[in-house]
């Protein structure tokens, strides 16, 4: 069962700033795109309309630690490794690796904590369990060790 | 009448790209921020969910001509300019003008031309009139004339 | 001789808006991933530094008309058609196109007029003509005519 | 001595994604906005060219717990708190607060840990002191506690 997915995509010019590289809120989006990467891939979508009530999942919590800069036309590698299922909340571990001649250099790690809401008779939305089928396709998998770096 | 609305912001550092200078792509967002104002100033929001049915304003052109860079920390004008107004339409002229130590100076100038939707009984979205309380605050002016460029 | 291209992508979370749709800023975001895939295809980035004097290639007028949205998880087509080449400047159209079930239809269409610039020796940037390499590889193509809309 | 700066914003149409809320990433973008207000509140610009050599403040880390939406018009106050001085790193603290009717909620709590960095002899960029003139102005507050969630 999966617990892991990994996209590759090319950095765009309007993803850089001045600095002269990926601008650090764009490692967010990056890691939304193989976060729904890794839902489609079990066959699900993020917004799950066919589930009654619909479900959502906001993040709780988002947060990344840099150590190399991304530039215009690299190739990052967006890896996902889903770490920790609760009843009502998921944890994505993601790695970002640089693509290079002979391999890959790991650049970034992330983190999000994502939550399964539902509108409630209220109208308010609150946490809910993760719908029964999705949660049987999801299996955990180990953190990577945190990285040596130089 | 108000027929005209102008805001001041101040670049910045996420909206700049690797050339140093604001993203092309980011005119846009500064047109749909002065438009908002514009309607705000009235009175009214974009998100017109208190007229019946809800009424929205998507564009249907958008375009923008460029002569002069803006970079991080500028101060700039946003002016939008009311230029037509038909029964399910409108246009706005919008021109950028860079603060400068003793007055402005025009870097770039917009269009956006916005059709007024609401959702039809069949569930798709198709062109409507203005509401009329909203029609009877809008007021058209001239439109600036060509910049003269150097 | 190359005088279009084309990419495919998928609409991420983070290019729509409340309105449920892709952002009407964000098809410039597409036009420019398009156009700089076309510059790679001909082995040149949009990042000229291996010229001398290092040329860009800002916009100096952009434009998109809309007749229908892109949502969520939609798989559009952008193309790109070279449709203008002069000493200094360079014409592109821009198609945009949602991948249907059983082919593709027209969402959008937009323009992108770049100009080849280089730094002066008083350090400001002006027009110069296209690197010659460069240029060779560039052969324009027709328009496509105006689309049909019902 | 400064080691606090808040900053009110009105939330924009592009800001908000098909959930009807601001995207997460855009938190990113509103930490760095008064980031970088806090540094011209100083007499500083994050881009130190005054300096010899330049100086520039990448991040290392930032995360964000978030706990309630942003919509649409909103009126947001971000609060920094420079809560860490090091020799060449600074950690802020950054509070989102909604404006309400009768004061505040609070939101979403972010952290940005920055280094100072510059280009060193072999063209490559490394950690270097903070500019003693910057360091002078900067002097460390308490962090706020952990809010108190319902």
């Amino acid at each position: 069962m999966p617990s892991e997915f990994t996209v590759r995509r090319r950095v765009e010019f309007s993803e850089t700033d001045m600095a002269g590289i990926v601008h650090y809120s764009n490692f967010f989006r990056y890691m939304e795109t193989v976060e729904h990467g890794f839902y489609r891939s079990l066959g699900f979508s993020v917004v799950q309309d066919r589930h009654d009530p619909p479900v959502g999942f906001p993040r709780v919590h988002a947060s990344c630690d840099y150590w190399k800069p991304l530039r215009f036309e690299d190739e990052v590698e967006i890896h996902l490794r889903l770490i920790e299922k609760k009843e009502k909340a998921l944890t994505h571990q993601i790695v970002f690796r640089k693509v290079t001649g002979d391999g890959t250099e790991e650049v970034a790690r992330g983190k999000l904590i994502v939550v399964c809401v539902a509108k409630k008779a209220d109208g308010s939305m609150g946490a809910v369990p993760i719908p029964s089928d999705m949660a049987a396709k999801l299996e955990i998998t180990n953190p990577l060790p945190p990285p040596e770096r130089g």
